[in-house]
């Protein structure tokens, strides 16, 4: 598995169920969410903005950028049905080698600002992601399980890097390829 | 990582929050639950039993066996609070070599059955172990976050491998070493 075929495999529309975990409290927080997942064009205008935002030279290999668009909706409040929660993100991958490399995103997970995070892939093809914020460090992964499942489990730990503040994990069906 | 060193980090007593996801409906459960792993004696009844049962020479290396024991509350019946599961298992790695083997259980995950499972370790340590049952297949991955947090995810697959029934994920905190 390489960056460019993990892209490829995730391009289409998913739904998402998603748990949160608050390790300090025990709270549980089960969302579902819609979650579409679409290749850009290297002359996209959010993509060459977020590469002028990074001083990244816009000739280097921009074949797996991507754009991510999700809509939840929380249990936090039940009474509530509103949507809450919903965005979009640009995410360009920059390889280093066939395994490694940086992602940079318009937006963060853990903190809503742009990010540079560090990737790489296991033996197995598991995608596993860490990003540095001010206050935390998040960790993701993300595995295929078949061709329109997969899986992804995140944690966010205290900047010390001790602290495990909250866990996630996501399973994620496609409906429609794009 | 081995699984000497593995069972090692897992002796102690856990606090899971455990979130379950039900694909075909799109149903979340929520379980809180403790769970106990200690190691035993090469001279204990059950393990000996369990031995026999699957006709092992108890004379090969059985550094690794321990007992899990687990109690846990549901949320599928809100208005009960009743303690909804509990039980104990034994397990026996069988290594192989240093990175895979077997794994002896005297009663399965998915299918309440002994059950002979294999296991490896990737890379990064994270433990992944594969069950075929009669009618399923189950997978399940432990990856340590830090020496007091483990997460544990899992997914039942049908028996031909294609469809994915169900998926949960556990963030399980030790809260006494034994």
């Amino acid at each position: 598995m390489d960056i460019e075929e993990f892209v490829n495999k995730s391009v289409g529309e998913w739904r998402s169920m998603r748990s949160g975990h608050s390790l300090a409290f025990q709270q549980f927080e089960d969302v579902l969410s819609s979650i579409v997942i679409k290749k850009l064009p290297n002359t996209d205008q959010l993509l060459n903005d977020t590469l002028d935002k990074f001083k990244i030279n816009s000739n280097c290999n921009l074949n797996s950028a991507f754009q991510m668009e999700w809509e939840a909706e929380s249990d936090w409040e039940p009474e509530s049905q509103d949507k809450v929660s919903s965005g979009s993100c640009i995410l360009i991958p920059i390889p280093t080698n066939n395994k490694s490399g940086k992602l940079i995103r318009s937006m963060g997970y853990s903190e809503k600002v742009p990010t540079e995070s560090q990737y790489n892939f296991l033996e197995d093809g598991t995608f596993v992601l860490s990003t540095k914020y001010d206050q935390s460090i998040a960790e993701e992964r993300i595995w295929f399980v078949s061709e329109n499942v997969r899986c992804r489990s995140s944690l966010i730990k205290t900047s010390a890097g001790s602290g495990i503040l909250q866990t996630s994990f996501a399973s994620e069906v496609r409906r429609i390829k794009i």
